[in-house]
């Protein structure tokens, strides 16, 4: 048997510790899948063959895993998704769990990867970091092919009569290079092309990236890919990639991209990782195939959802739920003593000293997510992540609340003992799974216009009083009703650190108002974006960027990353 | 026995005919790799992972495929290198063949890819020039970390002094995309970078692409990597990225790509894959480690050089074989019919009509070729690669002329034949090789001058009178000399479809000058670029890119690309 290192060692020697085993033999022995229905990536990742597999098997049960209002530095719903899949199988049942890949550019700019932590992580955590299986590089190039495609068709004399000025598609690089962000383009005289402004954001906010995510098949992939809305003509019509021709050959850039990614946890459980969405500006989950494929393969789905559960669990359930038909079967909503003193009003330095007044006082921020989670017809069990800080008063108190409302509630220790310390969240989930499907409900319905869903959105589950359309949004919300878009869902792009657009407001705030500063039609992905305070689409890079002490040691390892 | 469709058919058709053996027999039987020292991309690529291979075999020996003066449409030397492999195999001597690596971005501007052709291709055809197994977005990704470091360094208050007018380190896209030639970047403020002028090639213009199949191994692509000079500081002194601490991230990111790649042919022999270096602004061959793997696990390695043996093989011996202690043990040198005529004065359009008088015209053209090979010690075994319209008149010029001058001279019909039409040629190069290896010698020495060794070049293989440097040109000679990277070797950018810097000066022309416009330092890559004509480093797409009519079929195969 593995003898791993210490609670507390860093990541990634814990993840060095462990052997993985062949992905084959992860595939066969944890998901009857066999070889020839495996695309290797080495010895220890592969993409599932869609079209190889048996999609005749009955459907297993989908437990979404969110999180109260989170500290910048996350609350551990990956890692709490990965203990509770280990969890599960070490308690018999066949689980599998789903999630976002992350994104390269950031690795070189804070240290950390993204693979869930301690003794609930992903491995290989390495490759997963950085090209993994190629599926973003992909992205950028159909991205960037169909922004090529824009200029090329303007400068060889612009039969669509695109206005130039008008041209929304970006182009997008996955690293974080704040200069990129606002470019003029096309300069050095005619046979380079037109001048025009325009930039580039990171992979993960392309369209295409939301697009990869909701699209149940590769038919359905090009008419999102077609359905894209690349600009303006000079009579202020809307252009799709379709217009331009450009949808057959960015399918062909996504042609293995689509497939779902095969790795494993710790414990040599399946891990299907597979796309990223930002959160914001996008809907935040790992792609519908790859949570259909799973749910085909094993018993239980374990999946997360992005940020807290106002943004997460909303988004999931109204956008990826709604557009796909999946459905979730349980959820479970992560919760930190940390968190809760962070919402009580505790500073950041002071986060780790026992302060049971302080988590009492943030209780109200748990409180409103479990009713909101309610709200959906899910009745959140509570997992407490645990930290070794927590005091047996501190883990009371938010019991307490979580029992008054009717919730279930269990601490849950997989950072530190993997699979064996998140058992008796595993048998709560079985418990919640055991007693029947509950009735999920959206929201809002499709014919609802616009403003009156994400009206719905904040005052149901944000508490504001009201929402506040600035000119522009105005505008552009008539528009996205007279273009015949009314029927989208929305994606509201916010801070995720409160229920409202001002990160400072803790707790459960009421009575403020959502200030929306803009409408983004994603016609592709099908979903509408109300920009609600600030939206990076470009990190930059910090000070001292991660990547300048990141070198491979002599052995060929990488050290720095992580 | 695999029945092909008749010789003409599209290359798709042939390459789909025939049902590839997995990689890893491939490795196995051809090579004598075990399946633990693959590491499989899919069930036909893979890569050689070079820590778990036996160096201690015998080295190979090395053939180099070279060319006439092309036609635009290219000469066969990949379809001649495959059916040179496939018919040696055939007789019974252990053969690999090492190419460079495809570029993504042409594919969508003309059709077309770059797997040889006919029945000599190497597959799968669609991977190889789609993405491959990564290496080119991984050299992307360097570069461009490299490029958002330097930005961000200026952001952060540029404490290494750096002159942002003369930032000589651009970014890079796999991508046709003219708009990116010439860009603003950093606007929008201050929050955004620092404005200045800049710009994006393509990929394979990245010097790392030039790094990567230069270097030995990793610690020395990590060397070369610290080497590239980003641009100046305010006192006009180069600055590296060494200085600057990107090589150790740099690195990380190449640490799959340096890895060769191993596909196969149509008849199943082995081809390693790897790197794409252009032909002009950089070595066109490659990589270093491939072939030196390759002589490593096979008796006999044929290998290419791009465009004609002005640049390809001079390029060869005098950049890759001088940094890496490789040597050619032959040469073979293709050569058509058409080509011959074009060089003979006829138009594009009549090339398919017989003409001996133009053929004898032309040969002055090929009589130079073989002359400046014998003058590296290498006499040459002419391939005449056969074209259906080619009369025995014709042929009998050509052969005329090669053994007037000591050469071999073989007709080889592997586009229609695969290995069985070249086995004349393979028994050819059996019986150079056989009778020992030949005393290969550089054009010029280390110590040469630059401009010394440009005019050797231009002198010696070209014809040319003299060499006239500019008066940019002459003070970058001056200062590379003053740096200390007087010892250099050159790599010459000039047109490859004449001898001398004016493509439309055909046959041998003499008495010419040939023009240095420019002198690009490449401290990474090792080599001083000395630019003679137009360079193109971010082609463009045209009018009617092929991109508009790529597409998947219903049953998930490309059309539209080949």
């Amino acid at each position: 048997m593995t003898v791993l290192p210490p609670p507390g060692s860093p990541d990634i020697e814990i993840a060095r510790a462990v052997k993985p085993w062949p992905i084959f033999e992860v595939a066969q022995r944890k998901l009857g899948v066999a070889a020839h229905a495996l695309i290797p990536y080495g010895h220890y990742k592969a993409k599932l063959d869609l079209a190889q597999l048996d999609a005749s098997k009955p459907q297993g049960k989908l437990v979404l895993v969110t999180a109260i209002t989170p500290t910048p530095a996350g609350e551990g719903k990956t890692t709490t998704s990965i203990g509770l899949t280990d969890a599960l199988n070490a308690i018999g049942i066949s689980t599998s769990v789903c999630l976002r890949e992350p994104s390269l550019g950031p690795c070189f700019g804070v240290k950390g990867g993204a693979a869930g932590g301690g003794r609930a992580q992903a491995i290989p955590m390495e490759d997963l970091n950085l090209h993994f299986t190629g599926d973003f590089h992909a992205i950028t190039s159909a991205h960037n092919l169909l922004a090529a495609l824009i200029d090329n068709h303007i400068h060889w004399g612009n039969e669509l009569n695109l206005d130039s000025r008008r041209i929304s598609w970006r182009r997008v690089m996955d690293m974080n290079d704040r200069a990129l962000r606002n470019t003029l383009i096309g300069l050095g005289g005619p046979a380079h092309g037109q001048p025009r402004e325009s930039g580039f954001d990171i992979t993960v906010a392309s369209e295409i990236m939301a697009i990869l995510c909701l699209a149940d098949d590769r038919k359905d992939l090009q008419r999102r890919l077609g359905n894209i809305i690349i600009g303006r003509d000079r009579d202020n019509k809307t252009v799709t990639a379709r217009e331009l021709g450009a949808d057959g050959a960015m399918t062909v850039l996504l042609k293995e991209a689509i497939q779902p990614n095969l790795i494993q946890t710790l414990e040599h459980n399946p891990a299907l990782i597979h796309g990223g969405p930002f959160a914001n500006i996008a809907h935040g989950c790992n792609s519908v195939m790859a949570t259909r494929t799973a749910l085909g393969l094993t018993d239980v789905v374990v999946t997360e959802a992005g940020f807290g559960a106002d943004l997460g669990a909303e988004k999931f359930i109204d956008i990826k739920c709604r557009l796909s038909g999946l459905k979730p079967d349980a959820a479970v909503l992560v919760c930190t003593v940390r968190a809760l003193k962070m919402q009580g009003g505790v500073a950041k330095n002071d986060l780790d000293a026992a302060n049971v007044d302080a988590v009492k006082a943030g209780s109200d921020n748990l409180k409103r997510h479990i009713q909101n989670m309610q709200q959906f017809g899910l009745n959140p069990l509570v997992a407490i992540n645990r930290f070794p800080t927590d005091t047996p008063e501190e883990l009371a108190a938010i019991k307490e609340v979580c029992l008054s409302l009717g919730a279930g509630v269990e601490e849950a220790n997989h950072w530190a003992e993997g699979g064996e310390g998140a058992k008796a969240l595993a048998e709560g989930v079985k418990a919640i799974l055991d007693a029947g499907s509950p009735e999920v409900t959206h929201l809002y319905d499709d014919a609802m216009p616009i403003d009156e869903k994400i009206r719905t959105i904040a005052t149901r589950l944000y508490g504001a009083s009201d929402v506040q359309f600035n000119i522009a949004a105005q505008k552009q919300l008539d528009e996205i009703h007279q273009l015949g878009f009314g029927e989208l869902p929305v994606c509201i792009a916010k801070t995720p650190y409160s229920f409202s657009s001002d990160p400072h407001l803790l707790g459960a705030p009421t009575d403020h108002i959502l200030p929306v500063r803009e409408l983004r039609l994603m016609a592709g992905a099908g979903f509408v974006v109300a920009i609600c305070g600030d939206v990076m689409t470009m990190p930059g890079l910090p000070r001292k960027p991660a990547a300048l002490s990141i070198s491979l040691d002599d052995q060929g390892d990488i050290v720095g990353l992580f």
